[in-house]
């Protein structure tokens, strides 16, 4: 499981990334704490890191259980994708928000194929023991 | 921790579906990212997966630490009335917020159930240890 | 792992905390759900609570795998500063948002030696098996 726990320490220092770059945005438009809105460019920082907040609680323990159950191999590629599709995800919202398809399409992909993935191999294993 | 496993996916599930409902609701209501309030509806939609995700962060380290230290069926038990109770929420506080009451209660409840319990777990583990 | 397991469920029970403050902040400053904002009071309370999960999304999997990779005491002790440095930083920001630097600085670094540390121990774990 080593390749897994790389990626997920990899997809936190991402978003660790993003929150610095909320953190710059409240600077640069002057977004006073605690308000969360107020300028458009503020914004869509601010929801980027959201939004990877609101993945990062599927794609963590689904990653983690399809190296468990599936193979360590496949979910550390698959999680390696949902990286790259954050980082595409991220430069094409900031850029347009209606630009945002291509790589929240990718990265919520991926989170379904380990979930559902992860899924299967906790059906395969119950069988298997019962 | 099959069983554990299997109610940490189905989870994962009902919050992606949570989601999907969001996605669903920002066309229906017109509501352009990177905005997330504009029509009560909307708000509502959101506001519902928002509060899967709040409580998410807490439901899955615990029933996993609950499975491990205290008991793996009863945890998914537990976990299992957190997806129902979740269902519960949902469809009250769609249909009129003041209505969130019955189905919050009960999710909340399974979170301190699971918390505390694993917390006995564990420092019955440190005492046996010590 | 049974301290870091403490550990964690710690810092869920101060989570859960923040929740229920921004439960009681919701009768005492009249926001009806699903709004979350309308009054400076509660939405200090609601972004202390925000904060925290936004936090916690990164600190679970950070000190637990710290915990595996590195030391579990070592993970223990970090924890425990950052359920701390939480504490000061809510308590600052509830006082009044400008002073919430010094706490949210220790909670981001202790943030920043989890991932850090673990990421090392992932490192170091692959170079031997490799």
């Amino acid at each position: 499981m080593n390749w897994v726990a790389g990626v997920v320490l990899l997809s936190l220092i991402e978003y660790l990334v993003f929150g610095a770059l909320v953190g710059r945005a409240r600077g640069k438009y002057a977004i006073a704490a605690p308000a969360v809105s107020g300028h458009p460019m503020f914004e869509r920082y601010f929801r980027v890191h959201q939004n990877s907040l609101e993945q990062l609680i599927v794609f963590i323990p689904a990653v983690w259980l399809f190296g468990g159950y599936v193979s360590p191999l496949v979910a550390a590629i698959l999680g390696a994708i949902f990286i790259v599709a954050r980082i595409v995800y991220a430069v094409g919202y900031i850029g347009a928000p209606e630009r945002r398809g291509s790589g929240s399409g990718l990265s919520f992909l991926m989170q379904i194929v380990l979930v559902v993935g992860a899924l299967y191999g906790v059906i395969r294993s119950l069988i298997v023991a019962g």
